[in-house]
């Protein structure tokens, strides 16, 4: 069998120019890096009259090491939409090189339905992570100098919130002292690294329409607090300019293609716990300018990817989707059920019945909840039998969803045509999308709606830290923002090990905290890992480069 | 007067796909970023029969306060040789965020000698240094996960070596203690950071000849040592494939343009204290591939720059200058013969006459040292009077050495046409290049041989410490590399107090390190900083850009 590096550099992929031309795109928007990358100029979305696509998110059950394959599925899908005729475009999120050297290989698809040039795409790309790297390490620079050269904002030193970050994992950072080697060498203070998807600068650049809304949010974001406890904000120290100046290409999505050639956007890759876990909106809405259909993916479970795609990007950009996919693997549904995962080969019927409530409450909360047209795609492995495929569709037909199966990991674009002809269907179905809290409910009220409404839970506890944050923020004026949920993505409740549909619980908050910039309150139910670790065996051990350029060891 | 960047962004470049067409290159070999930038392929050095041009070095006298234009004289120059039609190219450093956003602004040259796009140049460029930065930062990581992991190789995490490193002035970051919070967090110990330039990566990839040999190089490295004193290279912790996918695209050198249309390379910038201080081997090969002229700078004075560039750059290519350019002001002159900054406009012949021997003592070392043809070039000022410029000729007249007024800044290549008259004729002289010790000699007698060759001194002190370390670099293989002096630009001597040309002092080294990947060991006569700091009032505070992605602020 062949791997997916294989398979990718085995391909014959079209130059980007003709991607692009292809696509309507005039040439003069198109930056090239290299023959097969490419970023689009952002004035083309000013520029060019054309009706939007349509918008198809793609989404999961809650995850299982057996695995989803939502990346997998959004390119097989654009793929399948294309073979039926439809001029489909991707929009996914870039790939962290943490990952990429520590356990994961690449992030860019599998199989069959990949974007390519895989290597670059999982090698820094276009250097879009660095760019937002180097000004959230710009802004930390600015804010020790500020105090080092007296302090003129009365910054208190212990109430620093900005961190430092890197894209890499890296657990020797999670917690560092800095500003030691006497008076010239800054002042020691606690202080610490995030990896880059974790910065606020990452979903500031993913929830901006434009540079003049990119700069706005910069300047909003908040550094830390004054010994009166007042916020200080990047605009307060004059970062924001120069943080934009570092960004200006990094604003500009990124163009590649599927192995079939299907143009895709890759672009942003914000962390789905601390921040919403999708791609940029401005890619976004260029696969609506230049797609009739624009697919797109949501990070982690559709509890935590899909409601913030809905809840936090849609309504900051104004988006409607037409239809969302659910993708589910009979065998991670096996998984929910109680099945260790060296079993989920057999087939096991009661198990699978005990494991699907999890994609019956995910889908169920599309269409009711958020009131959207729903399909499952069921990801095929040759282990799952006709009888389990059947109690799939059986069970989803209650709901009045059907179900595809997907097979584009290994048959490509042909494998994701059934699931491309019932996505076109739902996308002419009546659309009563609504979010699923409104903004002018207090902070409180918001987080009780979400886990009520979403997760099913008895109800939300915060503690009286998180109670008198919640005060403190409404008093600060951001009462009114959207919530981001940092919660466990492995179950619909705060609690890891209640797989499937859990009932009878509560989630307890533990923190509140704002990103004024990006425009969200983050609700940490516990400890989220920010600055992930490498393996006993990382990754990175297995990578290489020969003479000629080429790339071996990603999978 | 319009600025630096006013006459940048007021010019009319050509597309960079015609600018390598006119250079003779081959479009396959051509990597388009955007469409003003392009990487070109290092097969183009392997698959080009062209026989080589001539190698000219730009260097300067001992840099002043007062400044003295050796970027911009590189550029003028080689647009001056184009304008006698000569098939010349530019091979420059890539700038530093540090600087940028610091105190200095641009470094593309100045005025109407430039390379444009001096915004992107400027604000990292096509990402090679952020590869660089990520490349040196994978290995940190994967050293102390590989502690943290159960440290098979017996590293001492006190004998550390490897620091992990940002593109940024940064002091905060100098001395730091990480892996703090505990068992699962990593393992406390003292760490730092250096600006990326200091990197050992940097001066690898700087000095590679391709991927096989960057791969040997980034191996070699050496990042700490064992509880045995043994050394632990990044080839023992399985770093250097991975590092050297990171860099496959940073090691394609950077095709721009000057202002008159020339074609320049800028790429790679290593520190000119701790490391060799110039652009990449393979750059300047490829100048020397594209054109009949190839001009190249040196970082510092000629007596770090163009010394490094001589005994270990040339040394390790197997390049021959064919004629040196020795930059000076009357200005910075006068500095040396102990005027005030704020007297440098007033002629002062006297002073004149005491700052002399510094240009004379550097132009000599190129001529009778290293037996290079050598000519001066006086970048003019308004202030320089007829006398003043006499004066100079008249003493350079005496080694034999002509000078040739350059008026780049104001005039562009017009201005620099005289000086590129003379280093056409240099060209054509007798050439007795040799460098100025050899690798035979042991570590001490070839610090002594620069010492009394280059600077003048009455000779080189070790330290006790130096002298231990010497011993124990020759016992562990490393006496027969070339010696890197991290030393004060600012003087001949180590003392940065002494200007013009002192006599009378001896060196004194106080540590000495191998930088093994790179092959040279560098020699540290007092502290050298690797990691600057920002000013009051950073630049990056004027730093901005428009709502059309127009950068201002950077001059």
């Amino acid at each position: 069998m062949m791997s997916d590096i294989e398979i990718a550099q085995g391909s014959k992929p079209l130059k980007i120019t003709e991607v692009a031309a292809q696509a309507g795109v005039d040439e003069k928007y198109v930056e090239q890096y290299g023959g097969y990358k490419a970023k689009i100029d952002y004035s083309l979305l000013e520029e060019t009259e054309r009706p939007d696509g349509k918008l198809i998110l793609v989404t999961a059950i809650t995850p299982t090491p057996a695995g989803e394959g939502k990346t997998t599925t959004t390119v097989g899908l654009a793929d399948g939409l294309r073979r039926i005729g439809k001029k489909a475009v991707v929009a996914l999120r870039e790939p962290s090189l943490g990952p990429v050297f520590g356990v994961k290989g690449g992030a860019a698809g599998g199989g069959w339905a990949q974007v390519v040039p895989m290597e670059d795409i999982n090698l820094h790309f276009t250097g879009d992570f660095h760019a937002i790297g180097a000004a959230n390490n710009l802004l930390a620079a600015m804010l020790d100098n500020h105090i080092y050269q007296g302090n003129a904002l009365s910054i208190d030193p212990k109430r620093i919130t900005w961190r430092r970050c890197v894209d890499m994992n890296d657990r020797q950072l999670r917690n560092v002292v800095d500003g030691l080697g006497g008076r010239v060498n800054g002042c020691p203070r606690e202080d610490g690294y995030d990896i880059t998807v974790a910065s606020e600068v990452m979903a500031v650049l993913c929830l901006s329409r434009d540079v003049d809304d990119l700069k706005a949010r910069l300047s909003r974001m908040i550094v830390g607090y004054t010994y009166e406890e007042k916020p200080v904000t990047a605009g307060d120290l004059k970062a924001a300019g120069a943080m934009a100046a570092l960004l200006k290409d990094a604003l500009k999505p990124n163009l590649v293609q599927t192995l079939e050639h299907t143009p895709a956007f890759i672009h942003g890759g914000p962390f789905a716990n601390i921040a919403h876990g999708c791609n940029s909106i401005i890619a976004t809405r260029m696969a609506l300018k230049m797609g009739d259909y624009a697919v797109t993916e949501a990070g982690f479970g559709a509890d935590l990817g899909a409601e913030k795609f809905l809840d936090i990007k849609c309504r900051m950009a104004g988006l409607i989707p037409s239809a969302v996919v659910v993708v589910a693997t009979v065998r991670a549904l096996k998984h929910h059920g109680g099945v260790a995962k060296a079993d989920l080969g057999t087939e096991n019927l009661a198990a699978l019945e005990r494991g699907l409530p999890n994609l019956l409450q995910h889908v169920e909360n599309i269409t009711t909840v958020f009131g959207l047209p729903c399909v499952v795609a069921v990801n095929a492995f040759p282990t799952d039998t006709r009888a389990e495929l059947e109690l799939v569709e059986k069970r989803c037909s209650e709901l009045g969803v059907n179900v595809a199966l997907s097979e584009v990991w290994a048959k490509g674009g042909e494998g994701g045509e059934a699931l491309a002809r019932e996505v076109v269907r739902l996308c002419e179905q009546p659309n009563h999308f609504s979010q699923s809290y409104s903004l002018d409910q207090g902070i409180e009220e918001k987080l009780e709606t979400i886990c009520k409404r979403i997760y099913r839970a008895d109800g939300v506890v915060l503690t009286a830290n998180a109670k008198k944050q919640a005060k403190q923020l409404e008093s600060l004026g951001f009462g009114n923002l959207p919530i981001c949920m940092a919660k466990t993505q492995y179950s619909f409740s705060d609690d890891a090990a209640l797989l499937g549909a859990p009932r009878g619980f509560t989630v307890t908050v533990r923190n509140l905290k704002v990103s004024a910039g990006a425009g969200f309150i983050v609700a940490l139910t516990g400890d989220i890992m920010t600055m992930p670790g490498l393996p006993k065996v990382p990754a990175a051990e297995k990578i290489d480069v020969d003479s000629t350029g080429r790339i071996s060891g990603l999978f």
